[in-house]
C-alpha cells in the first residue's frame, strides 16, 4: 500500500470513530440486539420484522420518519398493575397522609374503608367512590403542587407485597422495544388511562419520553393570578376519561396522525388498536398478555384490572401480535434477574 | 511543517467538513444571520441575547434542551388575519359549496348573510352565529375527509384582496425566528385559537410544526365502526375554545411543561404571556403589534380581529418585547420583496 492509500485508510477509519457519535448513539447497541431481553420466537421476530419493513428505503412498506408514531398504554403494559392500578395506591397513601384534616372521612366511604384498610368495602363504592377517592386526593391544589406530591411519592412509596419503588416494576422488555423504535426514528407516545399528571413527573427519567408525549386521563384545571402570580388550580372535576373509545379520540386530538403501531394488554386498548391497524400500509398492534404467575401475574377475562378478553379475541382474527410473558421475555424487570 | 503534522491537519480540516453534515445543518447559516430578514436594533437584539443565554452552557441563565419549550400564536402572530381570520373565510367558502345542499339557509342568519356577501350580518350574529357557521362546516363528517376539505381549500383558495394562496400570508421573520429556535434546540409549539384541525393539514410544510405540536380549538369527535372500518366523526359540538385563559390550561394539558418563550400578537395571548414569563429563570414574552398599514395593517386597541391593548399595557410593565412590524420587520412576507 502507498502511503497515500495508508493516508486515505487512516482518515477513513478516524471518520467512522470520529462521526459515529453524532448521529444516533444507540445504534451500535442496537445491532447487537435490540431486544435482548426477549427470547427468540414468532412475537419478537414479528415485531423486528415490522420495523425492518417499515424503516428500510428499499421496502414496499417503508414510511417516512414523521409517520412513524407508535402509541403504548402505561398501566399493565409499560409497567404492572396488581394488585391495583398504582395511582389508586398513590391516592390511598395520599388520602391517609390528609387524614388528620379531615376527620368526616373516618366515617365515609370509600374514605372510611381506605384508612380501614378495607379494600372491599372501597370496591363496593364502585367508579363513583374512585372518582370521590380522585377528587379527594388529586385536586385542591395548583398544579405545581401536585407535581411535587407525585415526585415525593414516586421517590419514596414501595410495592405493597414486593417492597420495591413502583418504577422498578417497569418492564425491561418494554423499555428496549421503546428504546429500539426511538433509534429508528419512531415518535413514541404513552396513551393511558391513567392520570396525565400522575405520570409527567417520572416518565422521562423513567422511560425515556418527555411530558409531551404523554397522553392520559385528566381533571380540569383553571388559571387564576393569586398576589400577582399566575397559577394553575386543579378542580375536582373530570376533563377526559383516556379509555376505550376514547383513546382513538385523544390520539386524534394531541397527536393529530394515525398510529403504524400501538401496544396495549386490556379491552381499554381495543379501540386504539383498531384505530391503528385499520390505516393504510403496514400496521403493527400488539397486546402483552399476562401468563406469567410466578415471575409476575396472570390474568386476563376474569380480572377487574386490566381486563382481557374482547381484545384478545380480536388479536386472533386481526393478526395482532399477542406477547405471551411467560414464553417470550426472558426477565421481567430490570431490579431483578428473572 | 512535518509530514505526521501536515497529516493531522488534513485530518482536523476532513473531520470539520465530514462531520458537519451529520450535526444540525442549519447552524452555518445561523452563523451569519439567524434573522436576515429583521432590522437591527433593540428588538431582534433582545431575541437574539435571550436565545444565546438560555443556550450557552457558561451562562447563568443556561436551559437545558428538554427544558426549551417555545410557544406561538397563529392568526397575526405567524400569519395575517384580515380582513377575518382565515378559518373563517374557510367557512365561508366551505358555507358556498354546500349551499345547494341546504335550501334553508337563504332566509336565515347568519348563513344569509355569507350567500349574500352581507359579512355586517354576519357579525351581527356575534360568537353564536359564528359557531352556527363552524357546526355547518366543520362537523358532520369524518376526520379524514375534513382533512381531506382543508387541504383542498389551502391549495386553491386566494386572499381577497391579495389574491396571493393563503400560506403566501406568513410572515417570513416569523419563519426565521421558529426555524432559528429549532436549530438552538427548543421545541416550538402553536398555541391557537383556531382549529386543531384547520392546522394541522398544513402547518408541517408551511411552519416546520409536526402536527403533534399543533394546540387549538376543537370540536368533540367520536370513535364509530362503519362498516367494520373504525373513523372518527366530527360532532357539531364545541370541545376546547383555546383563548385567553385557556391557552395555559390547553398548554399544561398538552405540552406539560411551562415555555421559556411565548409569541403572540393579541389580548387572547395575554395569558399565555403571564404563563410562560412567571416561571422561574431567563423568560422572553414577545408581542407582534401591527404597526404597518402599508405592507401588511396596522391596528390594536380599536380591532374586533387581534385586538391588542391590555396585552401592550402589560408589556410595558413586565418588559416583554414588542415588535414593531413597520420598524423591525425588512420584509414581511416571503412571496414580496418589501
Amino acid at each position: 500500500m502507498t502511503l497515500a492509500g495508508k493516508i486515505v485508510g487512516l482518515v477513513a477509519l478516524i471518520l467512522t470513530i470520529a462521526c459515529s457519535g453524532a448521529g444516533d448513539s444507540s445504534r451500535s447497541a442496537a445491532a447487537s440486539d435490540p431486544l435482548s431481553s426477549w427470547n427468540d420466537g414468532d412475537t419478537k421476530t414479528q415485531i423486528l420484522d415490522f420495523v425492518e419493513r417499515v424503516t428500510d428505503p428499499a421496502s414496499a412498506d417503508f414510511v417516512p420518519e414523521s409517520e412513524r408514531i407508535a402509541t403504548f398504554d402505561n398501566d399493565g403494559t409499560l409497567w404492572s398493575e396488581k394488585p391495583a392500578y398504582f395511582q389508586l395506591l398513590f391516592a390511598m397513601d395520599r388520602l391517609r397522609e390528609l387524614a388528620p384534616e379531615h376527620p368526616e372521612w373516618r366515617d365515609e366511604q370509600p374514605f372510611k374503608g381506605v384508612l380501614e384498610g378495607d379494600l372491599e368495602a372501597v370496591a363496593a363504592t364502585g367508579v363513583p367512590g374512585l372518582l370521590q377517592l380522585v377528587m379527594a386526593t388529586h385536586a385542591g391544589m395548583t398544579t405545581v403542587e401536585f407535581e411535587q406530591v407525585v415526585t415525593d411519592w414516586v421517590a419514596t412509596a414501595r410495592h405493597p407485597s414486593l417492597d420495591v419503588p413502583y418504577t422498578d416494576l417497569v418492564f425491561q422488555p418494554m423499555l428496549e422495544l421503546m428504546a429500539y423504535l426511538a433509534a429508528k426514528d419512531f415518535t413514541v407516545f404513552i396513551v393511558s388511562g391513567g392520570g396525565i399528571e400522575f405520570m409527567r413527573p417520572w416518565v422521562e427519567s423513567v422511560y425515556g419520553i418527555p411530558p409531551e408525549r404523554v397522553i392520559g386521563s385528566s381533571i380540569k384545571v383553571v388559571f387564576e393570578i393569586r398576589d400577582g402570580e399566575p397559577v394553575l388550580v386543579r378542580l375536582p372535576e373530570i376533563d377526559f376519561i383516556d379509555d376505550k373509545a376514547e383513546k382513538p379520540v385523544a390520539i386524534h386530538k394531541f397527536i393529530g396522525r394515525r398510529p403504524i403501531a400501538a401496544f396495549g394488554n386490556s379491552d381499554g386498548d381495543l379501540q386504539m388498536l383498531q384505530w391503528a391497524t385499520a390505516g393504510p400500509g403496514a400496521r403493527l398492534g400488539v397486546i402483552v398478555h399476562h401468563t406469567d404467575a410466578e415471575r409476575e401475574w396472570a390474568y386476563d377475562r376474569e380480572s377487574n384490572v386490566g381486563r382481557l378478553d374482547e381484545a384478545l379475541e380480536e388479536a386472533g382474527e386481526k393478526g395482532w401480535t399477542v406477547v405471551d410473558m411467560k414464553r417470550d421475555w426472558k426477565i421481567v424487570y430490570g431490579y431483578r434477574s428473572d
